[in-house]
């Protein structure tokens, strides 16, 4: 059990958008929200998942729909905390933890907002250890978390509950046009769950981690060290290609930011040229036409200079990057998990790529 | 009070598709419905607005979605009800009494099956007077019904309840982007409101007109005179022009039918050429470039040997019709309501051009 300090916002923030893979969105609204929360006397308390009781019950928060779109359309703020409230009066009963929905820049501080402004504690942990585009692609829906009653809720105050869905892909597909209709962004909580649960199907420790990549990364821009490497040292995986993107492809449609990236290599990767699809997050990346990376595996791109993450609404062309390969955790690697989480639950029709776990150096097991 | 029985549904399901200004939906499989639970034993009691107690609680339920849709997804037959269930369960109370959302096919029908399986009266009236395609368009939200709770269910069990929204306009625009993504079609329950702000803002009897309509058209065919007068003498209202549908434009965007239908005339209006833009439901009737009938009047078509409603989902080539102008409603009159439902709100550029009202053979006050 440990309590968020002011300190830890911008390391988590940084380390959580690496984990990201591109998306999980904009953590600066959020952040400056958990400060002020923060300076207000109000408590961020992160307890490990071993700590919770069977009988807690915990919700899943976060922010829903294109991070394109939450750029520029501000929350108001307290959006997931409606969300959560309407959750506990559809259950009948009080939510006593917060459980994040994914790691990534605004949904690393969404669920601190919320843990705040309800007074509960916050679970060090995910449920996809990264971030991905769809509700039904946490471990928690996939190993069994139910997923009503969820609610959304946007910063006009339009609150609605899903009481009932055929399955989690109709709730993903249902809440996705509510988000859309909205405006592109809405907050959410879902898939509530007793304690006993969320033990079991939780990504342990990725908050933690978050901290502890974006630390590390501070100190390797502060001793001018690669924060490349800072980077694989704490999560394993490997450095696919250093070089400078070429072209960004990207459309908002279907309430997702949507295209392609080209990164052409420099120095030792001279004369290499790979490209990445994503939807919110990175999904595939190519080389030569084959796949050598891929979903569930995290793909990332940081800035070569201050291993700043370089998000999907964010790249542009010129960015000098790294781009990183780091493998997802052994809870996305089962074949119910790339049922829901491999390429082709994305429309492409391969097979995954995936690298070893735990991996210092590791290189892709196939492609 | 009466109770419907199995011989009024046909003619209020023609009298109220005539109501339903080319809208409202498709009767038959409803019609079936209610058929089956009052051959059950199940009873559907109308009530008159004065009937309801200052205490009651009165719903308004329908089919929301483009009857395109409709026309080939059918419904389960429960999803209005469940949605019923959601809304009482949000307001913490049983509703008392039903009221229809509009006149038309499927919209007079799905009422009384909600009815028959809740227990509860069905008011006789609805918040048009004929059919218009957004929530927002009733008299009981124009004139202050509350917007939420509203709940929406469809045939795999989706069900998700507005418990709050900025105002109706926001709930149409969350409602309708739900609605399509569960596939064009899906039952409502909204609107809940006290019996006595209910007396006030229904317009009244028009169950019992639609069914009036109906025997008259009915007793025309038998009687081998004109389906047309018979129609008028009971709404009032003239016969603008006799011809031959000669092209449909429909498309199906955005959860509505859109479009526009040709009609040239044949006997005594040979010659002339009409056209009528519609969405849903009939909008705008144009002669030689100028509005002669708009919203909130009631645009309808009906074939001229057996006064059956052509509806905008089943309007084709070659079909013979009369083309009745009704007068819309007292209501729909105020500029409260035409701020609401003229033809403004539908993007028209243009002042209401409405037929007096009461008026057996009246003309256009303008245009």
């Amino acid at each position: 059990m440990w309590d968020v300090a002011e300190q830890d916002l911008g390391p988590i923030s940084i380390g959580a958008a690496i984990l990201g893979a591109g998306g999980g969105g904009n953590p600066y609204i959020g952040r400056l929200r958990v400060r002020e929360a923060l300076r207000r006397g109000q408590r961020v308390t992160v307890i490990s998942p071993a700590e919770l009781a069977d009988d807690d019950m915990v919700a899943v928060c976060g922010g829903m729909g294109s991070p394109v779109v939450a750029y520029e359309k501000l929350p108001r703020g307290d959006e997931e905390t409606t969300a959560l409230r309407e959750v506990e009066k559809a259950l009948g009963r009080p939510v006593t933890a917060i459980a994040p929905f994914e790691m990534g820049g605004g949904n690393s501080m969404a669920p601190m907002v919320v843990a705040a402004a309800a007074g509960v504690p916050l679970v060090d942990g995910d449920g996809m250890g990264r971030a991905f585009p769809e509700l039904q692609m946490t471990t928690y829906v996939i190993y069994g978390a139910p997923p009503c009653p969820s609610a959304i809720a946007d910063e006009r105050g339009n609150t609605l509950v899903f009481t009932a869905v055929a399955d989690a892909r109709w709730l993903e597909r249902m809440a996705r046009a509510v988000t859309v209709s909205m405006g592109g962004h809405a907050g959410v909580a879902t898939s509530p769950m007793p304690g006993m649960l969320c033990r079991q199907v939780i990504i342990p420790r990725t908050l933690t981690l978050a901290r502890d990549i974006g630390a590390a990364v501070a100190e390797a821009v502060r001793s001018k060290s690669e924060p490349c490497d800072a980077v694989l040292s704490v999560t394993g995986g490997t450095r696919y290609l250093r070089g400078k993107v070429v072209d960004v492809e990207r459309r908002n449609t279907k309430g997702f930011a949507r295209g392609s990236l080209t990164v052409d290599g420099t120095g030792p990767d001279v004369g290499r040229r790979i490209r990445i699809d994503f939807q919110n997050e990175n999904l595939i990346l190519w080389e030569d036409e084959k796949p050598r990376a891929t979903v569930p595996d995290l793909i990332s791109l940081i800035t070569t200079d201050r291993g700043e993450p370089l998000t999907t609404e964010l790249v542009s062309y010129g960015c000098r990057t790294d781009v990183l390969i780091m493998p997802c955790a052994d809870l996305l690697r089962t074949e119910q998990a790339l049922r829901v989480v491999g390429p082709r639950s994305f429309g492409f029709g391969i097979d995954p790529v995936l690298i070893a776990r735990p991996a210092g150096a590791s290189v892709p097991e196939a492609g």
